[in-house]
């Protein structure tokens, strides 16, 4: 059975590199994601595989049934591109200026179709079924889970896998985790209404510059003091605007930034703590603010069972050469919302281009990925899908 | 002698306020007063007063011949509006959108015209010789005054004197200060060059914000703890621009603002003191900068002796109620080159529009001056002006 | 052979009652446990056992010989107590004022002492050997173990284990963790040398108060914008010195403090960091300074497959309900020297006395533990001991 | 007259001499200074002069009477010493260990003492009446002066004058200021509460160090941000104290330190701008506050008229080289409560030793004055007080 999956696809890999690179000179953003959402679409369709678009927005979900009974199994990928000017020199550069999938979802999305095209053709053989999640719009917040979530993507579903191409790690290397594996990210504005006035007299003013400059002070003092040292926060400002003629003093300030934890009472803790420092800094100077709290996804919280079964199948793929834990990684992903529905894993998939030592990181304009690493991909989440079903 | 100068100037003042409500109407921006220089320049023409145009820029200087043997006398006015737009509801409002007289220059040149002219109708009378200097761009640095200075309009010149119509203070009252009246104003600009990266990865970032905000934070201690508690002075950060997006690590800041100080070693302490602090807050993120410190105009710092004498003439005009020693105000002011050549007095003539309480102050979109007050600098400085021969 | 084991324990728990009393009645402090290492070398000289004293300072270390060939397993107590005066009202409650035994190590040394006596019993029918290692000094840097180790303690030793009553954890929980499960906790003292004065004139000073405080705030980004989030690291000022009259500005500062980390890699980087802010922050105010850095015990990183070893042998002992992953420890502990030069584990036993909730923490004067907890320690102890053998 | 006066005063300079050094070995603290003041109602009491004791405390006033009517004038010298240990080299050095004339107040009764003598002898040709004050404990707030006005020392009182000897201008020199010549010198005691705790588990506390370091910062922006530039006021903290074991979390810290001011708003804005900062920064850790602020001795602010007429009898000084305006003294005096009853004006007189470049400062254990200054001090003081009575 594993050997027929990988052979088949051995055979589509071509196909993959084609749709990959196709989607890699179209790329759209997210939200925006028309194009290609109909392509993946008319791909089951001209299969006669059941498909259905407009799935909580530009979502797309297509379903195999097997033969047997057994679990149904959801597997996911992303497929919305990014606002950055591809600067890589390759005969699939992006086609659209200013817009480039710098992410890796346009292998992820022809990973998922070659390996729904192939479960597709064993499907007589299959146990259980399967549920295949085209989701648009994950680089934006708040992403294309939730919404097709809400609109019935996961009903009946079991288990779920998703995937990473990982530009920092070699091809031939799985990144597994228990428990939290990509952080909850989150976004706050504050702006800071002082009194602004003369350069030269300070006395009559509130000056804004000032009191936002203590702020970014005091609050790197919930990560040194407030949060459990064993614990890991970020909290990050990102932006600090106040610009003004050089002999006035600001009347206001803004700072925009972001948090990022793995767990929830951290979270909620920083949220409310942040109030706290802001509202006495401002109080320092008698100064008014605006808090603006604004909860991005939340962390990825792999259950145990299903990364320990992701691991062993793994094992089976023999293009898998490290199978190892991966460290927890700061960045969000809105995979999470699933795995607040249903039981599953998300795993990191090693795709450093060969050569590149470090190579670009994800979302650099030269970034890319080693197209080898799909087919490891869709052999691992092929494995994974088709052996869940004797799974206690 | 008094007497006559008086009663001209009494019988002109419908020409002061209507060359001033013209000027008013036709304001001009720092180095672009073409139109009022011409203005000016035929002014005198058509009187047959000698007088030069085009002196270090748009400056104009005339000169008037008393018969009796005397000291040479100048008197200064400026001519120059500011980048604001008039938001009055008068007949005279400016004339051209985003430019205005909003700090009285309008009202200094129409006097300094009609006190002119009187000089110059009594000329058989008066003892010694009058220079007439009027000034281009005092509002924007280097401002006219040097250009003027090095094309010679001080040459012979024995004493100076200049006013400026005070909106703060009520029609009938001069202010004089022995020593330093006005600040020196300096303008700084500070680059901060960290490294930036994604807001989740602090430790691969040197933070340009949390750099730029200690920065703020440190520079505030130069007037709490460094400048000697009886000097004034005052820092001020008056633009701090780093804007990103919000999950990202700021690679730079950017700092603006000023420096005030009546003191030149603590001016030029003040300007080391801070390439010491900017250097120490680099380094401690490992960060670079670039540290740009602009002098502006040095303090107007006024002559004893002079000062003295113009309390006595400002005795002998009857419309001035009240002289009092002004406080050192912090706001720049180029007559501060004159007088570092010749000795004089820069004095405030009180100009509070009736009913203004407390008015809108120099620089507002709102701001207009009490007409009267013009007769009363015009008085003040023709007596200093005709009486001067005596004083020793 | 576990049923002899344990039931051996059962019979003498009152003796480790005994001798866990008695213990804490006549409590010793660090480098000065003449008396208890005197008690415990009679202890085994008693039974026959080979002993030594004297081992590395006051260390003591017996040694039991299996008849049949097998490892050679070291288990280690520590028997050293506190500076701190009991407050419990116990009847065992300490005889010497002011010293306590208030972190459990009676408990670890009568735990040891009894299963020693019955491993002795039991001889004939064990595998290998067996080092029971008495340390003395485990309180107090630099600590015991590195001159027991200098002096020959683990000579032929094959693995080593450890463990330490948890009194914040209920009886029959055994906390295991595999790599860093307690920090290394180092000590750092800094003294800033500004130039004092009259509080009126601070210009003529470097105000080392103002200085000493931007270097607390300063250190704060050491953790939260240095250190990668996903490691842990505490640094903590916890003595802030400079005693003055209230109208003089301070000419120095002291501060003392502790940094805690896991990583040796952030260790050494925290370390270096320190400098460069102290060096930034000193330069600010042209003040000097002295840093002094006294590294205390490095972390205790457990080894994966003793550690993994332990838990099955926990798994053996019917008493044990719970058995769970430790969070890691920012407390230090000089367990940490064994395992950098045999394998090993370090757990924690769960000791929390009944009704206790959540009962006084480590180093409190009304600590105490539940007794219950030393028979569960040995029989684990025991169990890892004898077994250890078959493991590969 | 003067010419008598001065005569006489030179006559009896070895005098002064001899009591300013018999003083100078016999010190006497604060509210002690038991034996100096019945030395001096002795000499008084010799002279037969009318003299009382116990005024108000160790105050001695005398009371000389001209034999022709005029005001009634005050002149005042304090007689304490301070807790320094005297560590000159001399044959008058201090006798008391750790007590010591370091701030001249023992040439300032020589003075008096001598001059009132002198008076006295001419009192049959003197206009007007002298009220002679001899002040205790101008060293230690509250200070003498309140309780001798309260005691009736000022009852008839026209005019007063008083002097400082001043070791860091050289003798010759007089200075003279209209309007505030000494600071208000007020102290302020803050007691931070926190919560205290494991040096390692920083989010289980309110670290009291981090807490007072942003205090001691953000209260260096009432200087800089706060209080109008062309104001002088002086913040200081002067000790900070928070001793711990280097392993814990401080749960509290003391801040003690002085506020200098000369204007009675700006002192009282600072003390309520204090509590608002020391408020909103114990808010931002959760933190409780005790703040305490003791307002010392206000400003000496001295009287135009009796300012000028002081300059006029400095220039019937033969030995007056040089008469200037002083710069404003952030330092403290009560001579300032004199000034509120009744007008008045207090100088510094020159005293810096020959040689000395720039000699010890005031309140330095190796302090000393140019005894010559004090015949000039007598000299300028007994000028005014027996010109005065010409005066308008």
């Amino acid at each position: 059975m594993l050997k027929q999956l990988f052979s088949k696809l051995e055979d589509y890999y071509e196909d993959m590199i084609t749709i990959r690179r196709f989607m890699h000179q179209h790329p759209e953003l997210s939200f925006q994601e028309y194009n290609t959402a109909q392509y993946i679409k008319e791909f089951y369709e001209q299969l006669g595989i059941e498909v259905k678009g407009n799935i909580g927005g530009n979502g797309v979900v297509a379903k195999i049934y097997g033969k047997k009974p057994g679990k149904t199994v959801a597997l996911r990928a992303d497929f919305d591109a990014l606002p950055i000017h591809d600067e890589k020199d390759v005969p699939y550069k992006s086609l659209v200026p200013g817009v480039m999938h710098a992410c890796g979802h346009d292998g992820h999305t022809a990973t998922l179709l070659v390996l729904a095209k192939v479960l597709n053709e064993l499907k007589d053989d299959l146990e259980g079924n399967y549920v295949i999640i085209h989701q648009h719009a994950e680089e934006y917040a708040p992403g294309g889970a939730i919404t097709m979530i809400e609109d019935g993507c996961l009903e009946g579903v079991d288990v779920i896998f998703g995937t990473h191409l990982w530009a920092s790690e070699p091809t031939g290397t799985i990144q597994f985790r228990t428990g939290p594996i990509m952080a909850a990210a989150d976004r706050f504005e504050i702006d800071i209404q002082g009194k602004g006035g003369h350069g030269a007299q300070p006395h009559k003013t509130k000056d804004a510059i000032v009191t936002a400059s203590q702020l970014v002070l005091n609050l790197q003092q919930i990560v040194s003091r407030k949060v459990n040292p064993i614990e890991s926060a970020v909290v990050t400002v990102g932006s600090f605007t106040a610009e003004n003629a050089f002999n006035v003093i600001a009347d206001k300030a803004k700072l925009v930034g972001t948090v990022r934890t793995f767990n929830d009472d951290v979270r909620q803790y920083i949220e409310e703590e942040m109030e706290r420092i802001i509202h006495g800094t401002c109080y320092l100077s008698g100064s008014t603010y605006n808090y603006l709290y604004k909860r991005g996804y939340p962390a990825v919280v792999n259950h145990v069972k299903e990364t320990e079964f992701l691991i062993a199948a793994a094992r089976e793929v023999p293009e898998v050469t490290t199978i190892e834990e991966s460290e927890p990684q700061m960045g969000g992903e809105d995979f999470s919302y699933y795995l607040k529905e249903v039981p599953g894993t998300f795993f990191f998939t090693g795709a450093k281009p060969p050569g590149a030592n470090p190579g670009y990181p994800h979302h650099h304009p030269k970034f890319d990925i080693d197209e080898n690493a799909m087919l490891i991909a869709a052999k691992t989440l092929g494995t994974a899908a088709i052996k869940i079903h004797q799974s206690k």
